[in-house]
């Protein structure tokens, strides 16, 4: 477990064409978090354009059955403060999902990007925790370095994930509205993300602060095995 | 009720030190509803500046119980396509909450826009919708366009939306998640945004349409007069 009593260093990876809800859910969480606790953020993406929710830069691959992010009227951007070769030390990193996850040549320098931090043991204290939120997840799986772990992901593109290259070494948990094994933190679908940063306050800093955040976002949650979604779906 | 075969113009009103989840939420909603529908976005601010989170801009200015925003070392941007002055006509405009209302002065500009564009009877189809996240009810208050309408707020920061000028004529719903009266739709504090925004799908759309979207967001919903939020915070 980190040091809560030094700054925690949060990082989110962004690509284009991710879900909206899956960074700024959590990220309101954690907002909240650093009014109490010194932490720093930082946003990290291939270079420092604005990054777009926009799903037509995929260009003809499919957005699968998750319709995430937008139309191009539509769009959102959200601005970077890191590249991959300026991004800080962590001890958190936080993947979401969204369309963009299914543009396997777009994504494979994030993929590269966090295995070689997964890698790293050159930082003290070092990588902590990372967390996935829906088919972030499957950026997780193809770095090839949870293989034999525990994890869940979104419920209507579940069978995609798991076919992601090095998915099928990883123990896929139906029905589950997130999932911890070690520093590995895995969530389902978008939603999902914020009970499991509401999950990761309550370990980290207790069930008093998560509750008090929990009723301040007037968040209406889901306990970790709580998942109406999986049945949904028709996942055992 | 707007004509939905034409595109659907969405402006969102933006100022410093909103509240993330009370945009990204009813966002991403939209998001969804944008691939299948034909709309157009627009983020509106006083200039085109990257509007921040921070609620340090607050400046002394106290937050509130409602610690919404973000310290300064973790701030996130969002980027205006708009300003009061190059905003086009809308259908739709949606305001955020965030402990940024609380600074009455700075945010005057933002009300006076919004009153003006509630005033406007030029445009043709017109303004359709004004709808409310948390404490983004002040704002519409402070416009004095609601007098004497239904409408609901932040239920931590209630008493101080109901101390705002002109919040008296307002009669203000204890526990509801969200209110409809006319085209004015408010919701109760961050998440119930969301909530509202599928209420709003499944009015425009129908019921099909908005249950398929909140399973494809995993979103544990509540509907229109489930509120636990009001009893926790004391409220009749």
């Amino acid at each position: 477990m980190v040091n809560i009593t030094a700054p925690l260093r949060i990082g989110y990876l962004l690509f284009p064409a991710f879900t909206a809800l899956d960074v700024f859910g959590p990220l309101n969480v954690l907002n909240l978090v650093s009014i109490k606790h010194t932490m720093t953020l930082s946003l990290i993406s291939a270079d420092l354009a604005p990054v777009s929710i926009d799903r037509s830069i995929l260009n003809g691959i499919s957005g699968g059955p998750l319709a995430s992010s937008a139309s191009p009227n539509f769009t959102q951007f959200v601005l970077p403060t890191h590249t991959f070769g300026t991004a800080p030390p962590l001890d958190v990193i936080i993947v979401p999902g969204g369309s963009g996850v299914r543009d396997i040549n777009a994504t494979q320098p994030h993929v590269d990007w966090l295995r070689a931090r997964l890698d790293d043991d050159d930082d003290e204290p070092g990588l902590s925790y990372v967390m996935t939120v829906c088919t972030g997840a499957s950026l997780l799986a193809r770095t090839g370095r949870i293989a034999g772990r525990n994890a869940t992901t979104n419920k209507a593109a579940f069978e995609w994930v798991k076919s992601v290259e090095h998915a099928a070494d990883v123990n896929w948990i139906a029905k589950a509205r997130w999932v911890v094994d070690g520093r590995v933190w895995t969530s389902s679908g978008v939603s999902a993300g914020t009970d499991m940063a509401l999950g990761w306050v309550e370990h980290l800093f207790g069930r008093n602060e998560s509750e008090g955040l929990r009723v301040e976002l007037e968040w209406n949650g889901l306990n970790r095995t709580e998942d109406p979604f999986a049945a949904y779906y028709g996942l055992s």
